[in-house]
């Protein structure tokens, strides 16, 4: 079946939009205890929101584009040789297209809060490090656990869709191995592992926010890289 | 295989008496600590409990209607082609009346307690908006999340269950997309994108949470007839 | 392939006494903040314990006894037709026996609490009802809402592994339909549905849990039978 | 399809690696309340953790290894006459490395807190028993419900792995049963049943943390042994 260029470039538009508007928003709207005396969701449940929106893209859209929603994760299967670099370069653009639209869609619903919104330094789900941020980890600790998480996130990628993985729980185990690096690392860094989640709301909360967005990008793109060459290592021939 | 036009009805009928009875129910006689000291299930046990819901109901009743039990899913199931005309209207009949059906269980298990029961404005689950509903959004804010998050959840819907999609997963996926709707929702609607479990607590619970009601039939139609549009746009031709 | 009695017998015995030890054990080793200042389990913790219960038994024995590890779930699939009588006989033994090891094996553990046990009433993570019971549901309220949630259960086992269902999925399905009975009536009863875990905790606590039991015993069979004759009306002919 | 013991040994490697960074990870960043306000991961989250770690690495590297990254998953399997004597030793060999490097990679994580890190007597997620740790239960029971939790896992992997297991749903119903197995055992030993798990992070915690290493090697290898026969025992044959 032959899939247009259009159609891929809009799948990976919808699905980081989506995992933008789920995972962020879930952090910014439903983080912390609502007024009417219900418990936020804590760091599980916005781990769950992250992870849980690989999980549904994953099915969603895996037929037309593999799923990919994250830059990092492109740069990966690009690396392991399984993508071309045309396709590579549509699908990053959408990424950070849509990551913007989902962090903008989330902003206007912030706003529409009666009391008014005030967001902080770190608005909309962004991600950080330092004074202030979280329970304040240093910048190493930051760039260690992001490039290290994003390492086992490509390499359980490119592990489940090879020819020893299980096509049809492939898109389960990647979502829940998103879940997994979110329950660690939020403490930390806010968890980024993709540099188009970290670009959408940095961008709209300007600040440190946008100054510190350098290492989400950075640190996934190495973890990604070596994954890449550890799981071609290690790939069993037919 | 032949399936009865009555089959259709009552099994879309359980299906969103049941969808009520766990999702409204979870949060209306567990979203809070119990008084014998355990947490409440907040918003990622509610969240859960929709999600879930579609997920049992997917695989139950998904052989006999597909499972839609939500008037939003016909009418974009509708608009994308799939359905005919007569099926959507028995589908929708069924929804209304197992959602108020479920709404009525809740509504005699509640009274059940034996220290009386006083839901307030807004009781059974109900859907709402604005002063005194969770945390104080306004109705514009309620539209929009309302209408996106059903264009998601439709999208979601119509790509799974294409050709593109895998049939074994699809109910997993569209069940926990309803899961991650709620995670975000939550606070600023208690989450509808869905005019039959709106219905079915608002006709119980009255005031405010009756004359809200339309927002939570018409922003999902919305979403939904979009999303059929979009997918119908990139949906791959064999 | 030839399943011999003995293996059925302790394939139910083994997934009953797993359900009560990991639900019920999580109830009452888990269930509440530790000393440790770990947040307990709270009623979506517990009720993932028993709803996951199901799911890794009907993996892991569903291929010798199609797992019931619950009497109203034998006596719901005796009702539609699927299994004989002496199997049913067999089945129903195993699981008293397994849910009172079970039970036995969790009093053991909360005996060498350092500190010494003091389980109340209701130790064990029994079921019961009214004053001094979770949110204090009078008797109606708890019969009503174990023959409804039953009725629900056993409707979803039945259609899940008919002719419509996914024989893969069932499992998952028939768990997760657990995990929601759970969200919804532990407030109530604590959550039966199954008079074998009622009658486990209930043998080694004594008192008000004992002088309960009868309910956890009528209420589930009465919502299986009804469900029985429910689905045989709607199920589809090939 | 031949697959080279480097291979095996790297896989296992990254799977432990893995288990223990993420669920060791998860108790030691995330397990309490964030300086920001949100709540810890608590009892569920943390099992999760452990849990969904199987689940992933299970899809991942269960076509070239089993995904063991357990030594008494190895020896019960072993002693099911499933793995050859020379495969077990490197398996186990490459566990209890990567259980050492997934503590070391946490242990650099968690020392890059700005405020410093104390992690006190069982630092990185330690196991033990006792006075001061978690809700204070003594050795036997300890012991009791190491070795029970085990047999019950083993059997678990055994029979969703046998001729009358499903193979597709076989990885979510083990990593779903070492959740339930952490649900109910983090306030008496903080849940090992697994040597290799409890001996990374004891290396470098010291103290009581490495003298009650012990239980956590030979508990989780009785019970493995036993539930090895009870399987064999009951095992349909064809």
């Amino acid at each position: 079946m032959k899939i247009k260029t259009s159609s891929k470039f809009v799948a990976e538009l919808i699905g980081t939009f989506g995992l933008v508007l789920f995972g962020c928003g879930a952090a910014a709207i439903a983080g912390v205890d609502t007024a009417g005396g219900l418990s936020g969701l804590g760091l599980l449940g916005i781990s769950t929101a992250f992870g849980l929106s690989v999980v549904v893209f994953a099915y969603a859209i895996g037929g037309i584009t593999g799923c990919h929603i994250n830059p990092a994760v492109t740069i990966g299967v690009l690396t392991a040789g399984r993508i071309s670099v045309k396709d590579a370069g549509v699908y990053i653009a959408a990424q950070f297209i849509g990551a913007l639209l989902g962090a903008f869609v989330l902003q206007q619903i912030l706003q529409g809060q009666l009391a008014g919104f005030t967001g902080g330094e770190w608005a909309y789900g962004s991600n950080g490090w330092g004074t202030g941020y979280q329970n304040e980890y240093g910048v190493t600790a930051a760039f260690l656990i992001e490039a290290v998480l994003t390492f086992v996130f490509l390499f359980v990628i490119l592990a489940t869709t090879s020819t020893v993985g299980n096509s049809t729980m492939a898109g389960l185990a990647i979502g829940f191995a998103l879940l997994l690096i979110h329950l660690v690392a939020i403490p930390v860094t806010g968890t980024s592992v993709n540099p188009a989640r970290s670009f959408g709301p940095a961008i709209l909360a300007g600040g440190q926010a946008l100054s510190q967005l350098w290492l989400f990008i950075v640190a996934p793109i190495v973890g990604a890289v070596v994954a890449a060459f550890t799981w071609k290592a290690i790939e069993p021939k037919s």
